[in-house]
């Protein structure tokens, strides 16, 4: 199989903007991949009751039984309804309800009512999953060479695909399950492999040198479109501190008045503060004079030592500007990520709550860099200079989206280990709280 | 115990505007209908999935697993914790998510968010439900006297409340499902004792009397608050048809270019065509130049014999201007309805659709004046002179809800027998269209 | 001209459901009319600077140019270009600007668009007066006899449609100065005529008899369609209170807690409270812990013997829970005022405030029952048994807006005392305030 | 003078991220500004009718009368007041009225109230300007050498501020005169100056180098926070079309499907077609099966040799996509305008509409770069590295804005000439139409 696969035309998947190193997409990798990350979403799935995966609580908040049933949609559409003669989808109806946002793969049901749908229900989604498995794993197995030369890049997109859609089960019932007043617990011990540390590190600033950078995937294993082309970027000298931003420094900022001080809020953020009456982090709540937040394994105190977590762009921005400092540009973060290997507290430890910095014993220089919470930076979401989408519907996937979103990096504790890289470009509009996402401050050198 | 009965006082009742006539709230007839009507809200909910309770498709539907539990929360707020000592709740939070609108009876859940919680599940509310039952039947063993005479009128109000409820678990789950793309079926058969006329009887005029008539509740058997007192209103002479409305004859309004004659339409009536682009009834899709529509069997072609139902105030005004007609106030259908027996196509059949002509074999002039669908009146929704509400959080039950609300009469086929009589006011805003809604003609006689 | 007035044919105007007495519609009356009611428009404007005449502050309001212009419009559309061969509109365009809700008389240009109009200015909507004035003064010298009797009923509609907007001139510009920090005073001695009494008379409960009622214009004089036909109505005996509410008597209700009791209110009148965070009736502020409100004049202290004002339906209807008592009928309303004249504080004392007990000195039982407010009445605004509205445009003057309305009677301080009269119904949505609009208390008398 | 000037510490200025070269900052030159910048607001306002000054038509828009005044206001909040000992405000209630967003200098009225303010009438707002005029022209005369330093910087800011002022005047009456059916004309010959080319030059592609570029301002001469500090890009190379994209090339994307073609637009931007039904540029009219546009000299005949205008950066995107080339980035931009002069056509022509092809009679590759339309760029619009704000509420100028806008570049018709400058960031969000906005075409060089 090796063999095969080193001679394989590379060219085709790099003009597509992506690229495998040898092997990674050999029949066997991509094949236990593909069964590896569909049972993870079972396994995501496995502490609920039937009624919660129906409910969609926000806008942006899709019900898990969507989620199980559009991963399997992305690898019938664009994979088996392809490639394989004959094939028949289970439903028909499926194509319409379980598209999200390709256009070109026709018609869909609208974002706003996916909680308005019981049927097909819970196991008829799992049936549904099984359908498409069996039929994706016979293709894999019995795909000829010029078959696998076209399709198995798309699966492996789609193996990603799955692996953010599991982050949103995750980021998304934690949502449903704090709008019911009974704040169900998803998982008692969610955060056993992660317990509370005793005590944040100290917090240093780490020097970077200026110049000019090259940012951007390199080429060797998947890198999604919008990571690419690599290319270079001129930087001033910059500072990132060592460690995330902790629940105690920013009851600081609450404490000195940050939500009611206009100066330090974007005109935009203000006006969200004002509107949505925030007055601390999504999921905070005051009790008895003392915060507590919500949390996958239910209420408990806010840990003063722990990442913040749940915080828009306009709070972390606010925040950095109180604490006479400033978010990270994303090649910034991506030029001081460089040198550190991808270590930290990531979905497969189930713990789904940021915190863990005994489980990291970094010795390197940046705390925190993977896992636990994305890091918002202050670069808008836009396109790398030459950059070029997918063609077909394909090319929906990234380069639509980049207006009035931001830049986050380095993954969260619901992101799985396998999924996030330094170039991993996340992005969300600055309003955006439900993700589990965090801050931290960067500064001039100058 | 009848004796007992006999010499109840029913002043006590009387001061709160009700009354029931001898027998009927004996410990036995009262035992008997709560054990039948909580039992048939399980014979409704008994068709569907898990999936399909949990859902709400726009704020004035409520989740079914929401009305099985309201209903019980009744019980348990108005009977058992007040004449039960040391009843417990099975859950304290319960009174919090299932209390509707009664201020005065605590904090309560937002309506529009009854769709975004999953828990209690199903098996919870139906624990929920049995832990009620057993209490109140144990109670209504175990009452003395004086205890049943405080609260045997309130659980009868329980009943009449449940049956209210019953109907919107009907009218409700057919807008869910109607909202999914799939269109789940309720009932295949759920027409089969109102299989469709052959034919509609000819439509005839049927003339009444002017003068002074009664109106209201004459004080046998139970009534709600807002049908008393009893009270004259004068009446010029005036006429009604004999039957409905059929979707034949509507057809000829639609045809007739009725929703694009603004003439036709009160000014807030044509506001809501122009904004909800209303071309036909609720639940009616054009389909190859053909009319079909949503039932709880599914979608079927247009039977253009059967009345006409899913219209809103708006429409029914129109239609009857349209016609050279008018729709008759609630005094006039009350002073017309008053010779005939309460005979139709009621909840009991479970039919769930208008439309059996032959079933009715009606000697009596007005076909179809109960059951089959509600029919809206010109009179807007007002007290009776010398309106009393019942004292404490009951007392919310009509009368908050005097204004901008149109009275209908009748029932229909989602409404129990036992449950409507000639004096019942039901009552929705002008706009409202997803409960069983028709139209009655009426004209002046001079 | 008297005795051709006399021979008339005056079923040709009870047919539209209008009446005038002998000799009212003579040339020389209705001339004297129009030429005083059009006057009486800009003695109204003349307080006003150009740029107060632009203004739209909230979409019920119209700038005053905008009213100047319709009540031309008015006559030319239904007069002068039905009527006179070969009239030309000064603009063609003015038809489209200047129709407010004529369906049937053309496209028209959106309400709440009204105040984005800067041309035609005030001088070209002065000059469009003059132009139509002087067609329309010499249509009513040339008209024959049967021009006359054709177009005499329509130019007395018009003119007490524009008496309608003249009012609301008042109420218009009252809000759009309320809107403005600066707080413009309209006249400064605009209540020289009303100032305020040393004391408001005791009030005291006055009774009626029940019993069937006519109801209606008798048809001596000018009436609106919806005040057809007279009609018998049945009442039970009932008492009204002498005077009107007082703002002392209202403040009693607002330190009781009334506006945070939700017991007291209509659902969707809480709902207002609530969303609109109503505190106190339109133009009160707090002040230094004391209670002021916007007048024409100016901003000035709260009168506690003044008659409550600007309190909406909703309002009213708490008030009167609260007080033990409920607002009147508007049949109880016109058969109680049946034996009084028609005085009190009218537009033409140019007070544009209510207040003035004094001036009334009134032998009549029932204090202030016309001018000072509106009086809000409990009757929903329907059409009376055997209504017709007038054939063409002009039938929509009133039927269209017979849902979700409240009927007030009596007339305002804005009014012209001769535009009211006991049969005359005005009808406002129950969440508005604007108007001068207040409170009579009704009582059973069982 | 001179020498004083010359004398004087620029670092003090330098600190604020403002500069400015020898002698512009002289008592002379501000004064000659202060007093032909003061006046241009008076020539622009000049055709206006008392009415027009008064007229809000959406949120972004404001009256001229409100333009006026905070213009005045600035240099009395910022100069006047601070600088003049017991200098009183002509009415101290302006600076609540005429704040804008300026957070940290007082309260302020909401932005979309503007329109509902009558007074000060347009009279009074001129007593103000030239109130405030005289004091200012008195303390330039009389204020002492530090007070000079210190103010000055101030002063020149208002000037530009005045500037920017003026052409929203300019943008924002052709607004509200859009929305008024009569379509009025706001100067007849508007675009004497600049009338209607025979043909377009023919487009070329002009080639621009790659590497490190230092772009933002150079220190010399007026410049905003937001243009410093200069800093190195790195930039691919790349190329831009030698001149604007035209209404006869625009109406190929319209007439080849552009605006039904999703796959063309940003995800949000596709959202907005949709939900405002745009099928064309704003103030385009389809009448006849021909295209009109609606301009300050009334509607006309779109010529198809001029440039497009007011497109949104949502159009511009999707026309560059359609066309096979991309927008510019604001560095590429700038680093291509470098070598340029700014000549076109400026407000100073009183042409106000884009177009004169014939008037620039260009030697330099890029025509157009300055004035007619202003070019979108791809580029958010955020701070440059090293970014610092000014201190006290000034701060609040240009950096709270940073957040989902996109930077356009180059200056409009509507731009005056000493205003505008090749390191200009100008700001809209990307739904925007109501600027002179156009599109110039960007691509890759490789």
């Amino acid at each position: 199989m090796e063999a095969k696969t080193k001679s394989r035309d590379n060219n085709h998947l790099k003009a597509k903007g992506y690229h495998a190193g040898p092997g990674e997409l050999s029949r066997e990798f991509l094949s236990r991949s593909f069964k590896a990350v569909r049972d993870f979403s079972h396994t995501l799935a496995e502490p609920l009751e039937i009624e919660d995966y129906v409910i969609q609580s926000m806008p942006d908040v899709s019900p898990t039984k969507w989620h199980l049933a559009h991963t399997s949609w992305f690898f019938e559409t664009f994979v088996l309804s392809k490639a394989v003669k004959g094939y028949k989808s289970l439903s028909p109806q499926y194509a319409y309800l379980f598209n999200s946002y390709y256009i070109q793969a026709g018609e869909r049901h609208l974002r706003p009512k996916r909680g308005l749908i019981s049927r097909p229900t819970v196991e008829e989604t799992y049936n549904y999953r099984n359908y498409v498995d069996e039929h994706m794993i016979r293709f894999m197995d019995d795909a000829d060479e010029s078959e696998w030369k076209e399709f198995s890049p798309v699966i492996e997109i789609g193996i990603h695909h799955e692996q953010q859609h599991q982050e949103l089960i995750v980021t998304d019932i934690k949502h449903v399950f704090s709008e019911n007043p009974l704040r169900p617990v998803y998982m008692t011990n969610s955060d056993k492999n992660g317990k509370p540390a005793k005590g944040a590190p100290p917090v240093k600033w780490i020097d970077f040198e200026g110049g000019v950078h090259l940012i951007g995937h390199e080429g060797k294993g998947f890198g999604y479109d919008n990571e690419y082309p690599r290319h270079k970027v001129y930087l001033e000298p910059f500072r990132l501190q060592s460690r995330l931003v902790t629940n105690g420094e920013y009851l600081g900022f609450i404490e000195d008045g940050g939500y009611e001080t206009p100066e330090l809020w974007l005109s935009e953020g203000w006006a969200a503060v004002e509107s949505r009456n925030w007055k601390a982090p999504l999921y905070w709540e005051r009790k008895n004079g003392k915060w507590a937040c919500f949390t996958l394994s239910g209420m408990r105190s806010v840990n003063t030592e722990e990442p913040v977590c749940h915080v828009s762009y306009f709070e972390a921005d606010a925040y950095a500007r109180w604490a006479g400092a400033r978010l990270p540009t994303e090649s910034e973060w991506e030029a001081a990520a460089s040198g550190q290997p991808v270590e930290g507290n990531f979905a497969e430890k189930l713990s789904f709550h940021p915190g863990a910095h005994a489980s990291v014993k970094d010795k390197h220089p940046l705390h925190q860099i993977y896992g636990d919470v994305w890091e918002w930076t202050q670069s808008p979401y836009t396109s790398y200079p030459g950059f070029k989408t997918l063609p077909g519907a394909l090319g929906e996937y990234n380069g639509k989206f980049m207006c009035n979103q931001f830049v986050l990096r380095g993954g969260s504790c619901a992101t799985s280990k396998s999924h996030i890289r330094k170039t991993y470009r996340n992005f969300f509009p600055p309003d955006a709280r439900w993700q589990f996402m965090g801050i931290r401050l960067a500064k001039d050198r100058t």
